[in-house]
């Protein structure tokens, strides 16, 4: 089936997503929703919301908050971020501004809610806006499609049996929602295949009877790519979570795209290894769905990107053929390497039901560091300085800032500030993963040494056990999580 | 355009080279060609290529030499490749075998001509046979391309320049033939453009003329994949040799195709960084070819596939329309990754003009052994134990046999043999690099003395100076180079 046919059969919110920027952005496909009851905590933030007056036209829209945050540090930079949303036109807008480093005085705060303001800020700040969503076309359900009927619940029940057929409100419900309950389908039905020709059976009835379809994993994502827009059927590959085989001497694991990341760590870390990305959601993603979005993670600055790491994909086209990329060679270059093309495409070209991937040898020596610094390009300037000088051994390089330290502190239960009587802004997790325990823990001890003399680290601590590295990780790891404690805002520096 | 038509427009013995296996193998595109004379080293060889009396029928060929080796190994193993060709058919037939390591015992010599036999050898020996190419079927020019003519070459000039349109009969003969001297083309213009908007205008004035077209970079692979099968228009990247920038803070690379990969390293270690691939070719490959071809290399096992490195690609597809998808971002799951069908389709999609990549930073500390060891699961193992002991620095592990040594102490000017006294039959050099110098020695030498109290290693020598070190990567390095002397064949294990 050729590449725009398959478009035209699975139109949903990831293929409309992934329309490239330069056309004019990407489109919101919200569908109406209720907006989330305004935490306490962020009334501040929601009166920062308002668009200030700036000598321009105000925007067209009725601003309600979603949720912001307002961040102002000392170095003069400024960052505003905020969902809004426009009811009567039941889309959404939402923009956010990075500041880019090469200017020494960011100058004033900038709160900008119209373009033409936004241009002089951007002349002077050298400002990057990227804007998604438009409020002023919500998203039409396709008249294309059809509309499910009693038939078509009646044929995926002899395919899947009644247990693999979902319509109880409740659990369509949860699956109609995103993780942050900022996106919501209306779809009315959820499948559950266990097989690879189940989802074949599935998508092929689909195809003919032009019922449009969603993908979803474990439903962790968070920009909406793993719920409906409208009533698309949901096909959730949790039921397909057997691991196929595991080879131990090259570290290949094949396994369906149901099973859950933390599980799979679980398993090759019992023969030796370790799955080469990790997410804080580790605990409900699945791998289909991680490589489904090309998810990066905290292992990325060691181990890399999913498009090097995996070995081969079982694939269903829309029409439900099956592709069989499955390969296990460390490289092969016959043919066209046609599996890099559902690596990221969030389902919109097919299902992906089978993976083989790449692991690495688990390393028996581990160190977490936890450090704060004077500004944000001291950041920058020690993630050189980890580059170089802990190089093969540095596993993770993670940044956080001080509003994510406080909501974790306020939002998380049992997690321990590593630097509570530390005034500054900007915190990086440093860890180190190798084959030799005293000679890691003495670089990364002369690297922190030499970074604190050249002013690089304001303050920091090393893990000394296992329990102060897993709370160190649970600040980074859970702070999505945290930030739904005030509505759910995320900040971006670059 | 369609991917179909792309496959119809510039049909190259690439393009046909990627016909999937499963529909019936490879079909050699070799035009007619006069055999190499045969080395008096290889007279014995020449001898056991004739295809041994098994019972079965001879095959329907007259069997001629191209270029073979026997290998017996004290362990049982056996392994012969050898290239055929039948002149009345000008076409050419070659297969391997290779043995899984399955087996402690893998019988006697297997010298099979014969697929009867071949699969009894199989089922005994786990042997998995690949077969590439067909005698039977000669490689007809396709009728439907046009044939060159003094229009083409004037319409050429005005875009390219007198010296960008060569028809000087020595240099395209020098273009029409492999690095191995294997395969020859009859194409009679070399183009050489200078920059994306010349290869855009050159094809798409092929497109609409019907031309076909082979791009060409170093010419050194090995496959037969950057010459022409017929009379196909070479465009040669040669002339596209810059460097456009580099980002030395985050170590990426953005350059044009035709630069050569050994002047990219020293451009990039001036700067701190290495590139993520190393080749014996690397004095004449170009990062365009080592792209479309997803080179491997040498420093594989550390830095993993291009797949994984290549952040963005300029690519100008056959009807001349140039793909902007030169990012410099380290990760851009916005769209579909459209790259990666250029990594390894060796231009039978569309020529890489443009290359931007990631490159490791350069430690300063590199140490290289040369070991040898008793048999091939010797090195195996040792290759599992280097992973895990040696972990976070081994950068590079690198198998050879004696008869690589033997050819290389034979036929290569300056060598040196690290281990002259050794009788043993196997070889392997081991690189490592990592941040700290006296660490990185003493993980290397403990690890080496564990090998040798195991029995993995039977002798050994860490190069004390980067003279040595330099000695041991050209018996590497040069292995292919060495293989000339004796008319040229390869082996492989599994």
């Amino acid at each position: 089936m050729a590449l725009p046919s398959l478009l035209s059969h699975s139109r949903t919110r990831s293929s409309v997503l992934r329309e490239p920027l330069r056309q004019g952005g990407l489109r919101a496909l919200l569908a109406p929703w209720d907006p989330p009851s305004v935490h306490p905590h962020d009334r501040a933030a929601e009166r920062a919301c308002t668009p200030p007056s700036t000598g321009s036209s105000p925007p067209p829209l009725d601003w309600t908050r979603l949720g912001s945050r307002t961040i102002s540090s000392g170095a003069g930079m400024s960052l505003t971020q905020y969902g809004l949303t426009n009811h009567t036109l039941t889309s959404q807008r939402r923009s956010y501004w990075t500041l880019c480093p090469q200017h020494s005085s960011f100058g004033p705060p900038a709160e900008i809610a119209t373009k033409e303001a936004q241009h002089s800020v951007d002349d002077s700040f050298g400002v990057q806006q990227r804007t998604f969503g438009s409020a002023a076309e919500p998203i039409q359900r396709n008249p294309d499609y059809s509309v499910l009927n009693s038939d078509d619940v009646s044929y995926f029940k002899s395919i899947l049996g009644d247990n693999g057929v979902v319509q109880d409100k409740d659990r369509v419900a949860v699956a109609n929602v995103d993780w942050m309950g900022k996106y919501k389908g209306a779809s009315q039905l959820l499948l559950l295949p266990k097989s690879t020709n189940e989802v074949s059976k599935v998508l092929a009835y689909c195809d003919s009877r032009r019922l449009a379809v969603v993908p979803q994993g474990g439903n962790t994502g968070l920009v909406g790519g793993s719920v409906p827009v409208h009533d698309e059927v949901i096909v959730n590959l949790g039921g397909m979570d057997k691991i196929i085989s595991f080879d131990n001497v090259n570290g290949i694991l094949t396994c369906e795209a149901g099973c859950v990341l933390e599980n799979l760590s679980t398993f090759v870390e019992n023969e030796g290894f370790i799955m080469p990305l990790d997410l804080g959601a580790k605990g409900s993603c699945q791998i289909g769905g991680n490589i489904s979005t090309n998810a990066g993670g905290l292992r990325f600055i060691r181990y890399g990107s999913l498009h090097g790491n995996v070995l081969g994909l079982e694939v269903v086209l829309a029409n439900g053929t099956v592709l069989d990329m499955l390969t296990t060679l460390r490289k092969d270059n016959t043919g066209y390497d046609l599996k890099h093309l559902f690596v990221g495409s969030e389902g919109s070209l097919g299902i992906v039901t089978k993976v083989s991937i790449l692991t690495p040898a688990k390393l028996p020596s581990t160190n977490v560091a936890f450090l704060s610094c004077n500004d944000y390009m001291s950041c920058q300037k020690l993630l050189l300085a980890a580059r170089r000088s802990l190089g093969e051994i540095l596993s993770a390089f993670e940044f956080m800032d001080r509003q994510c330290i406080d909501l974790a502190m306020t939002h998380l239960e049992g997690v321990h500030n590593p630097l509570p009587v530390s005034p500054y802004k900007f915190y990086v997790l440093i860890e180190t993963t190798g084959s030799d325990e005293s000679y890691d823990k003495a670089k990364l001890e002369a690297f922190l040494l030499r970074s604190m003399e050249d002013g690089l680290v304001a303050d920091g601590v090393i893990a000394q056990d296992i329990s102060q590295a897993s709370n160190f990780w649970r600040i980074r790891e859970c702070s999505i999580e945290a930030t739904q404690g005030c509505g759910g805002a995320t900040s971006t520096y670059s």
